[in-house]
């Protein structure tokens, strides 16, 4: 099965960044796909996520305030809306069917995996402009797309979880994101865009994010 | 009539700021009540508050990014989907009704007046804290608030602007926003926050901020 | 006499900025050229210059932050240095010799005219990159160049402030500038850059910033 | 031997950061001080640390753009020109005498552990202010000074690196910026700033830099 095409700069990005196989393909991931993943690990790798999402969420927003266009602020604002009202809210429950309630759900001490990957994205934000944060929130965005898609009624214990980002809103979601990028780069760099050393840089911070996905996968399978 | 409570922070601050009259009975908001103000001066004042609801929907998504709480994260997050999604496009529409399109408001060059209270508020809230982008903010969201409170049933050519911000929704907002911000200085602070010098300092920026207003006023009434 | 040459960006910039020659021929500067500009709007201009030095400096020092080479970094940073270490001492010793001592200085309140400039400038800088930053301090640095070179000589009671910014260090500093400038876009946006949609959005900054320059010598002229 | 003073809220700090002693006695630190750690961890140590200044100048520079006072940002720029004209410089000639040429430094992958720490460090100081800023950085800075202090002495290969860390000018810089944290803490939330539900929060981040600097040893000790 050929990945699914989220964009012209996604592709070029995903190419080029030497750990994407190990990323989309870690060992967590194929645990998840068998089933045969233990649950201390899904819970552990929850928790870390639901930390890793109110960061993202903050990554989102810092999107919103670096907007350019109208179109760019309504996307953006459109995922921190669909981040902190229905992500983030959808985990507190799975959590706490599995016994995690709120309280202790806040209180998880972030792994240093998370808080490198996080604060990673954050900073190339603050420090760059708009087009550095989307290179590095889109390996999370389209990598948990491409894992889905490729794990898509594969059943067991983890369907739900691989359903949510299989299913059409989150694939839709990630064409999205797709686009924006696109456009925001023609909108800035013009059509050659693609040859700019900015492209490359760009794609060094995607390479860099993604990296840094799969330490968060690794730490999910080490449970610390 | 007394003005609305919006909260304790708010009240100390307001009654701190030397310009606070100068800006809610400024001759721009004077004139809305008696119905004589130019329709010129209207519209000139309109295209330029659309730019700056852009400006301010940023701030409000760099809040988001800077807050400490899921609850502070969404409160903002909120504020800029109402601003995005609804505020600005009421905006679109009413220009359009005047005869102002959807191009020429998106071309409008901005006025020093509103440059200087835009970058202002996302200045202070990129160097500074939640706290600090929340008393810059609060001059523009509970001014208009004790205006439309004030100028409520005035009727005439201006009254449904007067009505949007009389209306219970509204109000509603400078309500939330309030205990937002006392919230947020209780949780960063503790409970004696009114003593600290910190609290002098956001009570600068809340001054300053509402000596832009009474700037943007001007520019208004000045037609430039 | 021509302009001297401080680099092909800024010569870009400079020849699409409507108010260019508003600014760098402005009724303050002819004042001082003539020395009959009054002694009180000197001081006026030189106390609000102090602050505008303040954020000035800061700005400077996040373009440091925000450097992606070393040589960017070190440049930067010498120029915070020498406005912190050297050009705003300076102008304490000034205004101290014109009875202003630090104390007043530092207590001065920025006029809007200042609070729109030094604020737009921080913001390109925070909500943008390293090219924003620099697209947004040139007019100043690169426009004080060009000044200076045009009145060298001049004589008169203001001889001491055109002859700093005439001086060879002066001079030397918007040459260099001019060449961090170019070095920057050519790292980032390859040989081409003068043809992007990226540089043509500099410009406009570059305008933006030009346009409250303009602003900043009136509020001089007017004293307020 | 009782470790140096080098303030109130750093030494409040320290006591109260669990992993405190993790860090200033981890096992790569007595390796340094008793002589016998490999060559190839220590170099592998020092290209990481080279790459770690550079971020680390950067959020310095940072801490000048976020000042609230002239003394404050004196300070803080005071100590990215020592970071970018003197300390990395040294770097770069202390790895050229062992081989590694300044290109090869300046191609050094981070490691995971350097982007964790480096990353939290600037998102801390983008997203809250001068004072999260001074709590990132305050464990990096007096830690290594408390760890010169301790292994003052010791001789052996690595005594170069010790005693330049337990050497006077490296102990004054860890007073001075022991000082200008608590200048900063009185100037913003006066004198019982210790008390404060935000100096705990300040000490929270002190805590989690402190747990990355562990990592940092750790990354230097496994050679990964």
């Amino acid at each position: 099965m050929s990945a699914p095409d989220y964009g012209r700069a996604f592709t070029l990005w995903r190419d080029a960044a030497p750990l994407w196989q190990a990323y989309t393909r870690h060992e967590f991931v194929e645990a998840l796909r068998r089933g045969d993943l233990p649950r201390a690990n899904f819970l552990h790798y929850l928790r870390q996520d639901y930390v890793f999402l109110t960061h993202f969420a903050r990554a989102w927003a810092l999107a919103a305030a670096k907007s350019d266009t109208l179109a760019e602020m309504q996307a953006a604002s459109a995922t921190v809306q669909a981040l902190v009202h229905h992500e983030m809210p959808l985990h507190v429950q799975i959590c706490a069917a599995e016994g995690i309630d709120a309280q202790a759900l806040e209180a998880t001490t972030e792994a240093p995996a998370n808080l490198a990957y996080t604060r990673y994205v954050l900073e190339a934000g603050y420090s760059g402009d708009f087009l550095d944060l989307m290179a590095a929130l889109a390996p999370c965005v389209m990598g948990y797309g491409e894992i889905g898609a490729r794990l898509k009624g594969a059943g067991g214990p983890y369907s739900d979880w691989i359903e949510t980002y299989a299913g059409a809103e989150y694939q839709a979601l990630c064409h999205d994101v797709g686009s924006l990028i696109d456009g925001a780069l023609a909108h800035r760099l013009g059509p050659d865009w693609a040859s700019l050393p900015r492209f490359g840089q760009l794609g060094q911070r995607f390479a860099t994010a993604t990296r840094l996905e799969v330490g968060f996968w690794q730490m999910g399978l080490e449970g610390v």
